[in-house]
């Protein structure tokens, strides 16, 4: 880790990469219009810096940036992921100047976006273990897919597949809920159409996941239906209308967690997790 | 339900219930300095119509007046707790003024808070086949409490029991993040201080409910720990400090939800979700 550079005028260009970090994710000046990847605080920085993202800059106070030092010294991966990156200090008025608000963290870091891979790369890099990955179709909501994805790391889900109509999953909202999981599971969209993707899920069932449609429309139980599976593809659908009938299809079985009558369904990314609990060996 | 009253003065005081109600939840005037029962949308004020909260006054724009009133027809508890409740009809410029910010939603109710029953009158009002019920120790996240009570609404959970340390679950916030389900599954506090609520623990336990304490640091799985069991008390802490020591020697078994290497734990109410899942029948 470089010596950081201390910052005090906030008009300084160096600092651009972190400035009004409430709109950041609209950047019409970058490619799609689609804002650097944004991780902030002392847990979620060092997951970026460990990831597949390029840190292109590091901004915090002086006592944060020496926590985030002890990070690197303790895991290599971190080390690497900030070799030459400059690292600027900078005092909470700065930082609230330049961020937009009183950012009470103090740690924030600026990466590029990478191509993403495509969905055979990403099942091709599984571990010969794994045993389920999380399939979204539809999932429109940043913090939907921030819960899914911490819930997917912590439930060991080796990967997450997108469907059509999913939010853009290196939103900084979606980073910080997932504190920071998103950077570290690996994903891919699944090309197509809303009403053709789902015929990417044909890949997944010859490489031996048996894909399960979770859906309150079924007598099938997800006991029920995981149970045998040597490997499972748990696939949900946005919270309201739930996957549609083209995914459902193509599903090798429907489930359905027993809910109580007269009450809603599980948020989507609570009903991810029961069924990535479910499909554990 | 009683004809709507139109009101277009803001300062009306017979909207004083729903006045400035971002700041609802602190109300010196009243007994305990809390403040009223809130539920907004019409989602929610049908289910504080048919709870066993008296409703004071509900306020809306005409058309979703309209809604409660079907929703009241379709539904004799609604009907009932909103006969002789005075039904105040406003604008949407009038409500904005009054609840102090736009409120899309466009439908508020306010209810009296009532007498709280015991922990004993919450598990003799059990049905004779409820199976799981839940507990909580310290959790003091308002939006942590309104998905637990969601996801205990949602998984056939009977009650909810609240040990020392919890927030009220009867903030506005916890109200809406639950979807009202706080208003309807039966929940009262364990008496006791922190480090004494645990032996009320000892009545569960003589009512058959063998009461698992979630906790990442055993080695027993959930799946082992509510193997067998005929009732199930589910026990979950707070994110990051977890279930204290003296809430876990009173439990009859601690168990894990298996996890990945190198994650966080899940968020407390996503950890109740799995557990109240895996405790069902």
């Amino acid at each position: 880790m470089t010596n950081p550079i201390s910052i005090t005028d906030p008009a300084d260009p160096r600092l651009d990469d972190i400035r009004d970090l409430n709109s950041s994710d609209r950047r019409p000046d970058l490619p799609g219009g689609r804002g650097l990847v944004i991780a902030e605080g002392n847990l979620v920085v060092p997951r970026l810096a460990a990831s597949r993202f390029p840190v292109r800059c590091v901004v915090g106070f002086a006592r944060r940036l020496e926590e985030l030092e002890d990070a690197a010294s303790a895991d290599p991966a971190v080390a690497a992921g900030l070799a030459d990156v400059p690292i600027y200090e900078v005092s909470r008025e700065v930082l609230a100047e330049v961020a937009g608000f009183d950012m009470h963290r103090g740690l924030v870091a600026a990466a590029d976006r990478v191509g993403e891979p495509t969905v055979g790369e990403v099942l091709d890099g599984l571990d010969e273990d794994n045993r389920v990955i999380g399939v979204l179709e539809g999932v429109g909501d940043h913090e939907n897919i921030g819960a899914l994805f911490r819930n997917a790391a912590g439930l060991g889900v080796g990967a997450v597949l997108l469907g059509a109509g999913c939010a853009d999953p290196l939103y900084r909202r979606v980073v910080r809920v997932s504190m920071g999981h998103v950077l570290r599971v690996p994903f891919a969209h699944v090309p197509g159409k809303p009403t053709t993707w789902q015929r990417g899920l044909a890949d997944l069932q010859e490489r031996g996941y048996r894909v399960v449609a979770m859906t309150p429309n079924t007598d099938n139980t997800l006991a029920d239906a995981v149970r045998g599976a040597d490997k499972v593809a748990v696939m949900v659908g946005a919270e309201g209308p739930g996957l549609t009938e083209h995914a459902m299809r193509a599903a090798d079985v429907r489930a359905k967690i027993p809910m109580s009558p007269g009450t809603d369904s599980l948020n989507v990314a609570t009903s991810a997790a029961v069924g990535f609990y479910a499909a554990q060996p």
